[in-house]
This record gives structure tokens, C-alpha cells and sequence, in this order.
């Protein structure tokens, strides 16, 4: 293979609750599964050098990787701003920086999101006639194809024009990434018809009718489950208060239910012989199957994961990232906007 | 008992999924278990009569009951105007009008939520100096009490001052029907910290910070299932987003478990053993255990339970509108909007 039609993703290898370990997992496993995946690891090369060996990334798999020396790391304290003051050289700025100067395709995270998010949007800037990028949540569901719910966490206070526009981008993602075939988007609302919503969603309702997309109307909270709709579009706020409300419920049912069964000998015996049923459904609903949430509307790939993510979650968001860049994501998103936009207003315009 | 001693709480025989079945379940166990209760059945007479022994409405019990006939029904279908235009002779409307004619103390519905609302709201009236009535969910968590979410539907784009009345409302409720000592109460946001959060939350935490109340300050979606908070205030639109997916997600989760234990002889033999456990911990979980949502705000006490309530259910909320006149909830809420209030404000000013 030419050495130019290899994809190269940095990779943060310091970012994560279990870094830099299930980095150089995922490393390892990203590098075995995708021959066409050329990584940068980015982050503190005298802790990494030795490290290597142990993780497996030697013979092929090392000729198909770098190190770029990052001295410091982002912790999950530090602001989100402190990319831009004094963690210049932290390895997830390091990491953005190098897409931003083309030596990278796209960026990979698990550390701190906001600071991820703020190092993407300031260091890559904003997609061309893009209002305001959004951090997209790729959900498990009920059925088998996962919900793009979007925006999880990058914006407040969104204008309707801003939600319309992430619907777009998220059925872009579903479409290119997922492999969803004409994506249905939803509006997260508190009812199907049209006339239930805020002053937000019935004026993106508006201007997503008028747009040549598979619009579905309003979406309700139960819809991010059932698989209804493939993506589903809100303010920021609101995602980002249902995903972490959601996240902790399912854990708190699961735990509920093992702290349950471990009180009494027969339930306990019960569980042993149910044990990997339960397992096999709770794999659904694991977020890590997906690898990581899409940073949509800036200009490079940037996927920032969980930070519990193991090294499984880690290849996973490194193929995220392969495909964003194989399916040229962003270039089908600029003529999406592009086409959505009035004439008069193209151009940057962050609102 | 003195006959002026019983508490009057008009019931809604005929909404919810199981009416007038589950109503009328619900009102022998709640005659049975209250014996300062006296219920006024509104409903079908025709209907109702020939059904009453046979759900134990008889002897003492049917000396603390009455029927007044209403001939028609709300559905589910129906639009929640339809009781102030075609459906005036409903039995919510009916229900409701005998609170507002002083004939009942409270009134219980299970049926069409929207109807019910506006039925109170318009019927009812607004307490003096309570800008918007709201819908309280009264949702089980991991711990042992209910964390109170409001608002859960009764208001889109609230205003921070509305916000801040919720939560005033909910600690009045949580207080005074739950039991809870000096409940601590939460802003929900996407943060932690007190920058986080959108225009209308900083707002109404600006204005809860100078009220003399246990103010938590911010919480987010996991703080609504671990129990930090005894309540959680926020938009209508945002917390019945998350409580109609956090209700679809536990469903899902549940019945995933479900079909995939059945899928083989092994894991159904487990599930058996367990059984008797997983249901103890589900019983956690179910909303049935506390009856419903008070709309908190109205000139009366009203609670508005779920379609799908059984005889318990019904019984619950018929218990937690005999808490609410007990502890005289309005008046509470009452001397404490008017403590809240700049002086100038007071009277009632429906924004």
C-alpha cells in the first residue's frame, strides 16, 4: 500500500480514566483491525517508549505508527479552557494541532471532553456556513441500529436554525458512518404533533420541513430508545441532561438488580445460570460498541470518547474516526449546509 | 367521626387505561386504609352501579362514598381543550368543578394528563402570586425517598422566576407529603459548578440563592436516580423529555433482560431463581408507589396519576391528595411564594 492512501489519526494517548493502558489496548487493536490506519500517538514519549512492547505494538503494527512527544496531559479537573492557556502542550491540544496543520486526517480523545471540544472548535475552526459544531451522542437503542442524538453538550441555548443544522450533520454522520440508508430524523419535543415544543423546536420544525431530508416531525423522550429514528435533534442542554440522566439509570438498574440477587443463595445460584443472557443483552446497550461521540461541523475529524473506555472503545473510536474520514463526512456536510443555507447568508457565522 | 372531619376527594372513575376497574380497586383500598377518607365517585352512574360490590364498595365503605354522574369521558385521544369546549361533562371536568364549588377537597384523575391540567388550571384557578401551576413527577430513586422533578410537562420556556417557584413548590410537597426534613434542592444543568448551565438557569439560581431554602445549586441528569437531591427543578419541556425517556429505557432494559433469558432453557431455569429478587428490586423503581403527579400551584389539590395505574396506584394517589389537604400544601405554598416575592409583585400574574 502507498504510503499516502494510509488514514492517520492522532491519537491522545494520555486522555482517559485508563490511560495510558486501554489507549495503546485500542492502539493495538485499531492498528490489527484496519490496515489502511496509519496512528500518531501523541502524549509523553518516556512514559510511552517502554510501554509499547507490553501492548503489542511492535513488528507491522509499530511500522504504522509514530510518537509525538506531548509533555503535559488535561486532567478531568482542569477547565475545559485551560487547552488554550496553560496546557498549550497537553497532548490532546497536541494531538488537535496536528490535524489543524495537516499532518493528521482526524483526532482522537478520551480525556476531558470540554477541553476536547474547546481544543477542536478554537484550534480547527468551524465548517464553512456551520452556526455552531455539536457534540453528537451515538446511543445504543432498542433495535439494532444505534440513535445519533445530538446535541449532547456542546451548545446552550440554541437557536432554532443552530437545531436544524444539527439534525442535518447527524444524518450525515448516521448516513456515511453507520451506514444508515436515508437516516429518519426526529425533533425531540413533548409530543408527536406538531403544534407540541418550545419556541425553538417549532421554529427548527419549520425550517427543517423545507429541507430535502427524511424529516420524521417531532421525536419524544422514549424515542431515543425504540429505534423510531435514527437521529434526533435538541439544544444542547436538553441532550445533555437526558444522556446523563440516562446513563446513570441504566447502571443504577443494573447494580439495583445484582446488589439484589446477591441477597440470597437461590437468587445468587439464579443469576450464575442467567449471568450470560443478562450479558448479552446489557452488550446492546453498551455505549463502547460505537466508539465515542462525533465533534460535527469542524473542520477535521474529531471523535472524543467516554473516559471509562477500555481498549475496545478506544479501536472502536479510532474506526469512527476512519470511516468519518474514508466517507469524507465533513465535505458531504459543507454541501448539506451549503444547500440548506440562503444564498445571502454563507459564510462562517457563529452565532 | 364528625361528619365535618372526612376529607372529600373527587375521583375520576372513568380515566386511565383501566377504568373504571383499577379506579374502582383503588377506591375500596383507599376507603379501607383511610378511614378519615370520603370519596366522591364521578363517573357513568349506569356504568357504575352494577360494578361496585363486586369491587367491595359495600357496608361501611359505601357510607363514605357518594356518585355523581358525569356522562361523558376524556380519552386519551381526545385534545386536552376538549374539556373546556364538547367534553364539559366529562368526568374530570365534573371532578374538578365540585373542588372549585367547594364540594370536594381534592381531585384525582388517572386519565388523559393534558385534560386533567388544563381542567385544573382553568377551573381551579392559580394561587395568588404563582406565575405558572406545574407538574411534580414524583420518581423513585436508588436510595430510599423519591426525588421530586418538576416541572415534567405543564410548561414550555419557563422563566427563571418560574423555575425558582417550581422548586419552591416541589420543597412545600416533598416536605409536607413525602416527609422529608429540609429537603435539599437541585437546579437541573449540565454542570456542576455555577457557571454551567443555560440563560434561564443561572437566572433561577441567582434568584433560589437568595431565598431562605436548602439550595444544593446545580444538578445534573445522574443526580435525578442517585437521590443527592430531594428535588430537582426545571423547565417543563426538559423534564418531561427525560422522564418519558428514562420511563422508556427502564421498560426497555426490563424487557430486554426479559426475552433474552428466555432465549434458553438454562438462563430461564436462572430466571426463575431470581425471580422473587429481580421483582423486589423492580418494586423499587415503580412510580405506582407514589401515586402520581400533584399539580402544584392550583387553587386545590390535584393529582394526576398514570394511564396505566392499577388498583394501588389509584389508592397511592388518592393517599398523597389526603397528605396534601392534611398538610394544608397550599397554604404552605401559599405564605411561601408571598415570603419570595418583592412586595411589589404579589397578586396573581399569570406571565
Amino acid at each position: 500500500m502507498d504510503a499516502t492512501s494510509f488514514y492517520r489519526i492522532a491519537l491522545d494517548v494520555m486522555g482517559g480514566d485508563h490511560a495510558p493502558y486501554a489507549t495503546l489496548d485500542g492502539a493495538c487493536l485499531a492498528l490489527t483491525n484496519h490496515p489502511e490506519l496509519f496512528l500518531v500517538l501523541v502524549g509523553d514519549e518516556a512514559k510511552l517508549l517502554p510501554l509499547l512492547k507490553h501492548h503489542g505494538l511492535v513488528g507491522e503494527l509499530s511500522s504504522r505508527m509514530e510518537i509525538v512527544h506531548a509533555p503535559t496531559v488535561v486532567t478531568m479537573e482542569d477547565k475545559p479552557t485551560s487547552v488554550l492557556k496553560d496546557k498549550k502542550d497537553s497532548s490532546i491540544r497536541i494531538a488537535t494541532q496536528l490535524v489543524r496543520e495537516g499532518k493528521a486526517d482526524g483526532v482522537v480523545s478520551m480525556g476531558n471532553t470540554g477541553a476536547a471540544m474547546v481544543a477542536s472548535v478554537v484550534v480547527l475552526g468551524t465548517l464553512d456556513g456551520v452556526y455552531r459544531p455539536c457534540l453528537a451522542g451515538v446511543i445504543p437503542n432498542m433495535k439494532s441500529c444505534p440513535t445519533v442524538l445530538l446535541d449532547v453538550g456542546a451548545n446552550v441555548d440554541s437557536k432554532p436554525e443552530h437545531v436544524a443544522q444539527f439534525a442535518l450533520m447527524g444524518a450525515i454522520y448516521a448516513e456515511e458512518v453507520l451506514g444508515v440508508a436515508r437516516p429518519r430524523i426526529g425533533l425531540l419535543s413533548v409530543g408527536e404533533e406538531d403544534s407540541k415544543g418550545n419556541e425553538t423546536t417549532r421554529a427548527a420544525a419549520a425550517i427543517l420541513r423545507e429541507i430535502e431530508i427524511n424529516f420524521g416531525g417531532n421525536a419524544e423522550g422514549r424515542d431515543i430508545w425504540n429505534g423510531n429514528f435514527d437521529v434526533v435533534a435538541c439544544d444542547g442542554f436538553v441532550g445533555n441532561v437526558v444522556l446523563k440522566s440516562s446513563e446513570a439509570l441504566a447502571e443504577g438498574i443494573v447494580r439495583g438488580l445484582r446488589d439484589s440477587i446477591n441477597q440470597s443463595l437461590r437468587a445468587k445460584i439464579g443469576g450464575l445460570l442467567a449471568k450470560s443472557a443478562m450479558k448479552r443483552f446489557m452488550k446492546k446497550l453498551d455505549y463502547a460498541e460505537y466508539g465515542g461521540a462525533p465533534l460535527l461541523g469542524v473542520k477535521g475529524v474529531s471523535i472524543i470518547g467516554h473516559g471509562r473506555s477500555d481498549g475496545r472503545a478506544v479501536a472502536n473510536a479510532i474506526r469512527a474516526a476512519l470511516r468519518a474520514c474514508e466517507h469524507k463526512v465533513n465535505e458531504h456536510i459543507q454541501e448539506s449546509i451549503h444547500r440548506m443555507l440562503p444564498a445571502s447568508t454563507t459564510g462562517s457565522d457563529i452565532r
